[in-house]
């Protein structure tokens, strides 16, 4: 089956874009996580298979005239083109990250849809620590300005894998004291803000998501592998809380394991997705062998370039298409249940998950 | 090439069905491995599609439907009708779990076909332990136990994995005393408790199962890794003993790397195979990379639910099939040679590692 | 697209083959990477498929009828005509290996075109130790004795893997004595002579190669993950230095990740590649999802049988052409596009990469 723009997309996790216009090398390293040279890949085939269209070049434009086209649009009129084109109806954004993106609003208003967003922990406890340095206090303080994000906000997130990977200590006492680091990696107070996020989570009604598996190049990805989230999962299990586990890739059978034995666990296959291009159709049905379909989600994790956010949309939809048509001829599943599955990917499991309060706006006129 | 219900399979490693009728949250516990909800998976596509028309329903019958149908029938005919329609001529059974599951002599009536006793370690040593005490002596009683209970079994096993993990204690030395507990949890004793297993699994000519990746929540995947079994496969290579990783997914690659470099060494692919549906083929093809053809056996790993073992045979047999026409249609391979390969993988690989020795029945008529 | 032997290989990293004529157990011992019964597994398919006409046998000739016909044909007529069949315009040989092996003159003489020399470190070490027994200025001879081997060739390999695994220790200051160990196995010793090659490929412009994944035997694969050397390719990034991952299998998405995010980084798909059969495409997608073009070489680690220098070249063409046959069917590459990576890979990259000197010789006249 094509699923086409019709199939209107949640994508429960991502960034903004970045408020400039970008040289090739600006381009190609938001392309490629920090790398160079990165047109050079499944990414940046799709990038000149589908964006090129969006921008009224043929398929399979070369990166030279591609960038060039770019650059003559201007930024603002490339993403609303391609957030516009991308058919996502709902936008969740972590709004923590730093680098001259677009803020909520002005994301919303280039996207038209539904923005809602995530609050980063470890970006407003550095905030606090920031402000009134790192005494013992400064817990109270994190967990007050949590709370004051968390108004309006329809999720939280953990970047910990980051720091000191999945294996953080559990704990709901903070330690003695907060060292004032501009860039948390004390374990064990990094335990504790994972825990607050857990316990407002589960109080608010706010799923708390955590980065796990492929990321940038500061990470240690066997430091990132889901697994060692089990013992946090089942501290978690009965307390209210869902969690959502974001990218997984290249652990993303161990992810879906961990959402088949947990009932509370989520995952996606955001970043991955828009990076392997026809790989896609692999990663979703190697997540589908043992995740219940409610527990999986869409996300692009686009992040600076409005490409990463079209291209997890299109390719996402392709991927699903094609591996439904697969089922379909070997009558593995009815079209009536096909489209259901569609729908409970697409946005029905965010639906249930998110608690929608964003507002809605039609992109501006271009 | 289409295997159909001739290509006849030793499942050689099951566990009995619940011994009574069952409601919708009783059924989907069992099909989700403690979890609800999981007719919304690709396990429960599979059920609606390949089980239903076993008890005369349409493919692709709803939930409800399919549960009423059966508890119509009873837990007894639908038993008989779904192991009957395995095509499993050798059932070897591990009967040493709890929870009100048909012992080996029903559990063969119903199934027909051949049974065999798989004794499970654990569950000897601490039926020991809950008549003796956890004493130093309890070690030379557990052995006697063993050796009592492998008269007439044809191989033993270990879920040393959900306890200590895979990289338990390689020790032929018991511990000083053996705590009492009511599920071993001592890693020195587990361990002398695996070495036990291996000595008199080499003296007996016993096969010793061993459980690998998914399974229960009470398991932390990455401790069953069967990586982590490397300097124990080391140390039994020259003994005689045949070792068998179960299941193994998502680690199945590392499993058949295993096959590959130890030649007592076995994998088989279930618990996953059912779970998967569709996804099926891609697992074999993994398996088969590196695995050697002689180290490859088919297992359901069916517990509780005779859909398992079904679903287990069905869709083995239809995901060799579908490799094995990618593989003559590439000319990787001549049709004798294929059809060689099914009987080794069905039922020959078995046939030369058990020593059957258990009693064939016919199905009691319904 | 079909990849003819018009597509000239470089295969960056393979051994000598066996110097002399083997009987079945000799054939199959290196077939199997140590195990015996190896015919029986998708290599022995392959065998049986491809070198069988090459020995002017039809294709899936049975074992004892092709080992006959090599018997007959006598070792040198079957490598000439497998090494060449191979279409491989450069060899690149790690001859740090014992065992009766062709040096790299008779290697070159038999497979036609060009050689160049991969100097082991470990082997350089060891010889020296074997020289002047392990004393504090052993450390000062094996760095003379790695750039005296260095002049000439064309890199350097480490087997670290195998030793004390990758997670070794970062150091470029050797430990106060060398122990006179006959196999280097000392952590602080091993991961200085790493070091050495960091810092000596980075100088003299010669790739260092890291054994990572599937291996022999003696190796705990789970130490062979790539993973572990996100610490050192950090430490290396900026150094001039270029890394070259080999093998990699199972953990070629991890080995895939690495080359993504840092510049210096290589990988291949060596050793898999012949043993996996059919599977060869399967990987190669999985390593293609994330690594760049520019980031992955052609090798077969051929070694002992000519036979995997060439089922490496036969399966490599095989599997690449099957995948961009599947991308231009679904327009997600051009013709010229896909023609323009296929030299990329099967030479491009590592010419670029490896500073070749060699000689190119015809093979003798049979």
């Amino acid at each position: 089956m094509t699923l086409t723009g019709d199939v209107t997309l949640t994508d429960h996790h991502c960034h903004g874009v970045t408020a400039a216009d970008l040289d090739r090398p600006g381009f190609e390293a938001l392309l490629g996580e920090g790398r160079r040279g990165s047109f050079d890949s499944a990414l940046g085939l799709a990038v000149r298979r589908w964006c090129a269209p969006v921008l009224d070049l043929p398929p399979h434009t070369g990166a030279d005239a591609y960038l060039a086209r770019r650059a003559d649009l201007g930024w603002r009129e490339v993403t609303a083109r391609l957030l516009g084109a991308a058919g996502t109806a709902r936008w969740l954004v972590d709004t923590g990250l730093p680098g001259g993106l677009t803020g909520l609003t002005e994301f919303g208003e280039l996207a038209g849809g539904e923005t809602g967003e995530i609050v980063r922990l470890e970006q407003v406890a550095e905030q606090v620590v920031a402000e009134v340095g790192g005494t013992a206090k400064a817990f109270d303080r994190i967990e007050a300005a949590v709370r004051e994000r968390a108004v309006g906000a329809v999720g939280l997130k953990t970047v910990v894998a980051y720091r000191t990977g999945l294996d953080f200590p559990l704990t709901d006492t903070p330690p003695p004291t907060l060292a004032p680091e501009h860039r948390l990696s004390d374990p064990a107070t990094l335990g504790w803000l994972v825990g607050l996020g857990a316990r407002l989570g589960a109080e608010l009604g706010l799923p708390l998501q955590i980065h796990t598996g492929f990321g940038d190049p500061d990470l240690r990805l066997q430091h990132a592998d889901p697994l060692l989230l089990t013992d946090f999962l089942r501290a978690t299990a009965h307390t209210g809380l869902t969690v959502v586990l974001l990218h997984c890739w290249p652990f993303h059978r161990n992810a879906a394991y961990l959402t088949h034995v947990f009932e509370h666990v989520r995952m996606d296959l955001g970043l991955a997705i828009p990076h392997v291009g026809r790989g896609a159709r692999t990663l979703l049905a190697e997540a589908l062998e043992l995740a219940p379909f409610r527990s999986v989600l869409y996300s692009s994790d686009g992040y600076g370039l409005p490409e990463l956010h079209y291209l997890g949309a299109v390719l996402w939809r392709d991927a699903l298409g094609e591996l439904l048509d697969e089922w379909l001829a070997d009558d593995v599943i009815t079209t009536a249940d096909a489209e259901n599955l569609v729908s409970t990917l697409a946005h029905g499991n965010a639906a249930r998950d998110y608690p929608f309060s964003g507002t809605s706006r039609k992109p501006k006129p271009r």
